[in-house]
């Protein structure tokens, strides 16, 4: 399987694609995308849903796995994280496939079999499990580790943190 | 100037077109767009913005107007509306239209002078302002509230109240 992480932000939005054989998981795809901080929002989405599209196209995953807090600092930036999901989520769905939704504490637990690890911990291990040459930043390692643990709640069978 | 309103939700998406000649105003288009409510998120955003891309090219708005909360009841729900939000920016965006977004107070108070008013009122003012032949559905009478709100904005010159 093929899997599309997404750690959703307006500003900058980590995605990368990791493959797994049944036995082996590898990265396939690393980006932040990074839309200009000075345009507005509408402008951000835009080009946000633009690379995002492109990237579908070229690698073709066959799942998205995104990011799902279930809390927020505050109403602004819920509303920005929904802005930033939905984004994903329409991608997804012009291109038929499924999406899956992980709490950040699902997400860590995952790959430092530990919910309430740090960002560092969890950037190190992500580096590990795919044999990275060097530590991903925080946005690239959280993509990748949505992706990791959509692979292994597939794999395991245990699929019940859904959108 | 011819004003895409939208009212944002992720079940329920008013959508109206109202134009103005800058002494009189009418309205276009109106639908309420909802998604099979059994339908997963992801795939009732990408009917959402299937539906919302193809009234856009059908009736060309030069502009896009939503409805911008800044309170809410929970994480949930600042998080739909954000969702939902996105899908008119994103496709605002791909069309190169400029998007405004107001304050409920904001919204209210363009059609009825009063920032508090209730749903019941904004309904009567929309379908009075715009010679509806019956009152719309609150949803509609949202999203054409909004239009209306943009257009009064834009030929005051008040266009403080941007996203």
């Amino acid at each position: 399987m093929r899997v599309l992480g997404i750690d959703p932000g307006t500003y900058k939005m980590g995605v990368g694609i990791v493959s797994s054989d049944g036995s082996s998981m590898w990265m396939d795809y690393l980006e932040v995308v990074s839309p200009k901080r000075r345009d507005p929002l509408h402008a951000r989405l835009g080009f946000l849903f633009d690379e995002l599209s492109r990237v579908v196209m070229e690698w073709a995953p066959s799942q998205v796995a995104i990011e799902q807090p279930f809390a927020s600092r505050n109403v602004k930036s819920a509303m920005a994280i929904g802005q930033a999901q939905a984004v994903a989520m329409i991608v997804a769905a012009r291109r038929g496939l499924p999406v899956s939704a992980y709490a950040p504490r699902a997400v860590k637990q995952a790959v430092t079999d530990y919910g309430g690890s740090s960002k560092e911990q969890v950037q190190e291990m992500v580096r590990a499990l795919l044999g990275l040459p060097e530590i991903p930043s925080t946005d690239a390692a959280d993509a990748l580790a949505i992706a990791i643990c959509h692979i292994n709640a597939s794999e395991s069978g245990n699929l019940d943190i859904r959108e």
